[in-house]
């Protein structure tokens, strides 16, 4: 593997999140031996999206335009507000159906160890939109990690001072789950949350 | 993550192999928010990768030229040649510094179930090689694994037939694991007890 432009290929594949030099040196190989059309299309996407993508300026989501579809979306409840760390967590809760408000992606959380503070997630234009006199409730969906749950605080510290009603997704026990496998943490908060 | 060009993003990068819906969707994050600088690299390798990379017309493996270094390297012993799948294991051997000869790459192994014959890993070619005159051995390195012993098995047979002095690496390596990712100890010693 030590023809130069195969091994550039491996180095540069060893930047994708949770790719390390085996499974770099086992993609470029899939992709030389077996499917080159696979490899002109990723390196397609990669560069479109690369130079195309940029941030709605209302809830700070990927986009191509200046405000994302979700926020144009005129059927959608403009007082409520939800909050999620990223797109994902956004789709996940679409993907639910019971959620028609609007949306504030953080696009990631606070954490000091790694240098990611307010400015970082966009907390300044979070706290502006929540302020523009028509979201009347914010919902915090940040993860139930102890960096999401953080955030989810500062969030709604800020806001309460700023005299918004803000709530949190409940804590509890999952859909189909028996009680025997839950976690203790999780039994405990949704006993305390019990309703 | 409805917007277009980031889930064609997802989509292609799906084609990876290993990389499932929610390995894909997060990588496209890491990338767009993170590392776009990583994200043109990336693409920029695999373009020239897929138009770029050819196989050596002497030993099959990923090259740019009519053959490839090792090929072209006149330090190499010629009188032995040693088969190996992919080159992972190519590499895998190189880096324990026990063999000076020259490599015979398969890019694959027989597998009749996934429609992979004597043709698809270039055998034809392998044993013109290994009838020209120079080569006095033949050292079968394909992977201990169901399939990698029985192409041993089919090289072999037909090797011997026309011949040829044969040898498979030792059964120092442990059944059933790959040479990619045995540590070099064992493969060096494979080397040398071959038979």
């Amino acid at each position: 593997m030590a023809e130069t432009s195969v091994q550039a290929l491996v180095d540069a594949l060893r930047r994708l999140p949770g790719v390390g030099a085996k499974s770099a040196s086992r993609m470029a190989f899939h992709l030389l031996q077996h499917d080159r059309e696979g490899a002109q299309l990723i390196a397609q996407a990669l560069q479109q999206a690369a130079t195309r993508v940029r941030h709605c300026s209302l809830c700070h989501t990927f986009t191509e335009d200046e405000v994302c579809g979700t926020c144009r979306d005129p059927q959608r409840d403009a007082t409520r507000l939800c909050v999620v760390e990223t797109p994902a967590d956004q789709a996940a809760l679409e993907r639910t159906g019971a959620f028609r408000g609007r949306y504030f992606v953080l696009m990631g959380r606070l954490s000091p160890l790694d240098g990611i503070g307010p400015r970082d997630i966009g907390l300044d234009k979070l706290f502006a939109r929540a302020a523009d006199g028509v979201v009347q409730e914010v919902i915090l969906a940040t993860n139930f990690t102890a960096e999401g749950e953080a955030t989810a605080h500062v969030i709604g510290e800020a806001l309460r001072q700023r005299g918004l009603q803000v709530t949190r997704l409940a804590r509890g026990v999952p859909a189909g789950s028996e009680l025997e496998y839950v976690d203790l943490g999780t039994i405990a908060h949704a006993l305390v949350d019990r309703r």
